[in-house]
């Protein structure tokens, strides 16, 4: 398998004139695999009972003839005009109760009807005509999974979800600590989701929203999926990053035939660090086989601040072998070439860059995914991250992913960043922060691990609470041989946890209190950093 | 009377046997009042028509059999999901006109006629069952009333508060100005709740939209104490304290058996100041009887930067200190023991922090209240401090409570802190800073003090409107013997008054401009402070 | 014709014995006209059916009576209570969807049939009682049009103007470029207004609605115009300037008698240099006629933090002149006397600054407008300061009227602020900066005026697209001589264009990159500053 070099490709808002262009310059650029189609939608059935393929027939054979794979997208991350104004109650709600109109993308509600019926047609009818094109290498379902929605059809789906997650309601009371503020729950259907309420929602209300909107989405995903399937081709949809996104991923990469993801770095300055900490997720997700780099901005970083800066010489280059030696098996850009209108008409391109990418492609797509020996990892859990955003914790400073990034910085490659759920048994180290919540089974995973003879790093704001929310004070004494006495926020730069360092070895103190200790468990040792440190390398030695 | 020591106590979030370790803790914490029942409306009736008293009479009996005290609250301030999905329409709407949804606490329409109901049923089965119970102390009506809402129920309600109030539309007319921008009623059910609009809402309409909550509050308090006082044991509700708070106090104080209090200062740098100055808000509220301080938070003070900072060793006590030398009958923590889950799951917890509250509560609860002396007053003037939110006032940077508190400060212990209505007629000195609305009445009190003798110090932004926000120019300048020339926000600090010191005395100048002023009153001194000074101490003097 | 001197007046918030004073102080003042009405509808239509003249008749007869001439405005702006409670449909939604109420000022949808019906019914009451009436000088129709609807009326109406402006949904679609993101419109009925969707809207969506918006107000004024015309009175609507307001005042100066324009600056300190930039507009969008002042504040500045600061002595001399300079023929306040009370009160009035006002008012109202001949002019381009608030630009940073007022500050007076769509044949120097939307006719303009001999100067940012923000890479490379290799937005300041400067010199370079490039085009000369360049002055040299 050679890797996949290309990107984004919408030669519908060009006429063929262009194509024939396009597939020069692609050959001549490298590039072996183009992903058609995304918002294809209002082209491809421009009214609710015609169908109009005849165009992408000529652009894939056009691809074909060229030697270009084709990455076939079900259009469904945008659905067309006329389906939007035939079903309002398709659009979503949010959680203040405004009904969403089109005029943009991702406007849909998973759970309404209407609209997984139509996506099934759609996907159903791109896998018939197209499950057998040469050009076909891989279907990529929807774009982006990533829209909340908080209205009835989805309140009814909560309420069987929950239904099925916990039988009763009085396990769900238990769950969900419904005795405070007087919210226990007689019967499911007095559940809504989060909405707009007057003060603070119950955070596990708002965490199993979270886990629920992302089981919506993956079933809208499988549903398609189980329907491509049938041609033989493998199917996966592109993961976005980012704190807002409902999405387990960890969960998802199980129902992926390959992982892909999108990769937009937050800032110029750390692009190739946030790069190569995505592309150890992504392998992490992927289990160490081969993912793939759907989408990533060719020649410039949109920094949070909102300015897209032109990245210097030679760093597009360095970008792409961040995702090579994090074994990728696709460098893909958003996007070949810019529209000339639309929202993101000022989004890079491809074409007007090929001085500089044209021999990154030729360069890339020779070569074969290469795998990685990490023998340290890094965990990242997502709903740990997704509880560092309730509101009301002890302080609003602590940023999770930023903190995770510091760690895998410290770390350096090579460097599995794997989720809670992961065999941590071949590695020699494990760094944690900020394990927000842990489960029974984590707890299990990380004391065997300990046990069997593994260095593990945990640090302060870590086994607050179980998978539910609910707070378990003091959970890793037994791990890191302390007794954690208080959580002193704002102290010591974000956090300090005042501890005891029982049977455990303080190796740093600071203001006199002990912050970093070592303890023997089992055959394995455990270090536990008990505030935010600046300098972290000191703590990632096995 | 001895001072009651102690917090709130949810046990319905924890099996009897932890009941049992609670009492003897309790005990040995010198603890002698508990508050049962905020929030066990969902247990005490899980459906319309069903109640379950059994688990709060073994917890109210476990307390008498321990000599512990109890404070039983009514549980209206978080009505069941049962109730909140039967009524929609009893749930508050937003000045958006978002109608908000059940899922965290006080999400409620005092002027909906089912939570009115539903409300006196479950209050009137609370005192009737446990009316004449042993433990009983006070009753605790609702909790921290403050939900603001733009319903339909509300509308019509306020049409009937202004029919009232005004008697025809003219007066109204003439009340609220509504010659400015074409305004003009013809009826009163024109008239709407300051629902979202264009642009500026009129102040006048806002003031009094605030008035009538305050006012249908304040009915559904009274309605439920006339139910409760036939146990002939006193009643009461907790003022929660903050600019957003729709409850005007001073006017509520009349109607409460004893003024109690909730405290959460804004910073731990000043906590102790500010803890003086609610103590001696809430002593002004009281005529100055004994008072109960509440709530607040044990060992820990939650910053307005959102982290929750722990309190110096030693500082605990020096905070019970302020609330006793304050006059306290009470001081109570929010809360018992935490809750293992829900929104407030890190609010801080006396349990855990025992070792050092039990010596404060074995040495509180064998003391009676202090009474307080006072030579000298600070006004603070909640309509006021409304006036002060206005929209496009000549500057937005006026803080008029942090202003108060500044002055509370310099002028240091022992002083009272009174509304405007209260006599005056004992003080040496009496200090009124940005006195915004003065009613007539108003004017006549502050120049009868001052004939009579007292020392009155006025400041800049005072007497610049009625009580229904109609400007009065130089309504002070009689009293301060100057003539107001104009104002000059932004200036010397946040705010400078022009001023001519035609018969006053100039004591300070600055930028060659007057900035203090005295003058003779009657038999009285006027002090004019007109600019926004960092030194007060100075101006305190009688 | 000498220049009007005066400002709001608003009778019907004071008892007739004030009027009297007012016309004595007026007349002493130098004021020959006061805008009478524009918050009056309440008063002169108490209910549906009622007209009350009786009062503004005595306003009208005591002014003329004193020799002050009327400026009589139509009361659309704010309807009455009545009015609005009778016809909810006529008030305005936002794009969120919320309905807002009554309760402030212009709240409104000039779509809603109901409001064009009463808008014209009260408006040609007036005309026909005082069409005749000595003292009126001048008509003014509603007040600051600026009220932007996305009701189902104005859905409706937007759709009607969209079959108007392009014939069929597919010269629509190519407009738009709604291949993008999947948004292809099958019929007109599918287009919505740009209400809240799920994530960056269509900028040429949004382009295009609030050109509609404009077009929607236009068809209010004119339809009161064209009834108060059979006066043979001149008719105006006071144009409200700032980037919210969605109306095209190049189009509108050409429908009224006189430009008349409100000015508010954003801070004391630069207040003159706002001044100036807004008279040289005002007096481009009359095409070099006398244009009136209609609003200023008198003595006093709100600044964009909220803070109205007092203008020192002299300086309320100096702004009168700056308007005079740039050939007002008119200088008017907002308001003569301040309002007791409602949202405004603390607006600044005149009479209490007469000692000051009225030396400024006898010398002004005996003047006769200047006409100013200017050899230089900027443009300035109101469809391209809305482009620039674009959301997802390559920068957020861009502020096009702060650019386009320092380019006024380096050219200095007499310049013309003209519009693109103006004569630039008579200037030796055009300067026009960030000239983000370029339709073929501008481009046209700006070609021939270089082609037969002038100066112009282009920036950065400038031709990015064509009137529908389609964009247009390397538009103006002809122009300038140069080739556009790409924007660099955050660098050298806010942005830097990379060019390589083919037939052009390079006159500035910074960072080894031309900066500023001068190139001969026809007999005229191109200047391109491809930065963000602290000094402009050096620039603005034909």
């Amino acid at each position: 398998m050679t890797v996949f070099f290309g990107g984004d490709y919408n030669p519908e808002q060009w006429p063929p004139a262009v194509w024939r262009e396009d597939v020069a310059l692609m050959r001549s650029a490298g590039v072996n695999l183009v992903t058609v189609g995304v918002f294809s939608w209002s082209r491809l059935q421009p009214a609710a009972g015609t169908y109009e393929f005849g165009w992408l027939d000529d652009v894939l054979d056009l691809l074909h003839d060229n030697g270009i794979g084709v990455c076939l997208a079900t259009p469904t991350a945008s659905p067309p005009p006329w389906f939007t104004r035939a079903h309002p109650d398709a659009m979503p709600v949010t959680a203040d109760g405004v009904r969403l109109t089109h005029g943009s993308r991702d406007t849909y509600c998973v759970n309404a009807p209407a609209y997984r019926a139509a996506s099934q047609r759609i996907a159903g009818a791109l896998g018939e005509r197209y499950g057998r094109h040469p050009a076909l290498r891989l279907w990529h379902v929807h774009n982006e999974y990533g829209t909340t929605c908080y209205c009835d059809h989805c309140a009814a789906a909560f309420r069987r979800w929950l239904a099925r997650t916990y039988g009763g309601t009085g396990v769900l009371n238990d769950a969900w600590s419904t005795d405070f503020w007087s919210q226990r729950y007689g019967r499911f259907d007095e559940v809504l989701p989060p909405r707009a309420t007057q003060y603070l929602s119950n955070p596990a209300h708002v965490l199993d929203y979270r886990r629920f909107v992302s089981d919506a989405m993956l079933a809208h995903y499988t549903a398609q999926r189980d329907v491509l399937r049938a041609s033989g081709v493998p199917v996966t949809t592109n993961f976005v990053l980012g704190g807002w996104v409902p999405v387990d991923h960890a969960r998802w990469a199980r129902e992926v035939d390959v992982v892909a993801v999108d990769d937009y770095p937050s800032s110029l300055d750390a692009h190739l660090q946030e790069r190569a900490f995505v592309a150890d997720l992504a392998r992490g997700w992927a289990g160490g086989e081969p993912w793939i780099l759907m989408e990533h901005a060719p020649g410039a970083v949109r920094g949070t601040d909102g300015v897209t800066r032109v990245m210097p010489p030679g760093q597009a280059r360095a970008a792409a072998s961040v995702y090579l030696d994090g074994g990728a098996g696709g460098v893909l850009y958003f996007q070949w070439r810019a529209g000339r209108g639309g929202a993101e008409q000022w989004h890079p391109a491809m074409v007007p860059q090929l001085a500089e990418l044209a021999p990154i492609g030729r360069s890339v797509s020779t070569r074969t995914p290469v795998r990685v020996d990490a023998t340290r990892a890094l965990v990242y859990d997502e709903p740990s991250m997704w509880a560092w955003q309730s509101p009301h914790l002890p302080t609003p400073f602590i940023d999770y992913t930023a903190t995770a990034q510091r760690w895998h910085r410290a770390l350096g490659p090579p460097v599995d960043v794997v989720p809670l759920a992961a065999a941590l048994d071949g590695y020699h180290l494990v760094v944690a922060p900020l394990l927000h919540l842990v489960s029974a089974a984590g707890h299990k995973a990380l004391r065997s691990y300990a046990e069997s003879g593994g260095t593990l790093v945990l640090t302060f704001g870590s086994g607050l609470a179980d998978e539910h929310c609910r707070l378990t004070p003091g959970a890793f004494d037994d791990l890191a041989g302390i007794r954690l006495v208080r959580h002193r926020p704002g102290e010591l730069g974000v956090w300090l946890d005042e501890i005891d360092p029982l049977d455990a070895t303080v190796v740093l103190t600071a203001d006199d209190r002990p912050v970093v200790t070592e303890h023997r468990y089992g055959r394995g040792l455990v270090r536990y950093v008990a505030a935010d440190l600046p300098d972290l390398a000191r703590w990632v030695r096995s």
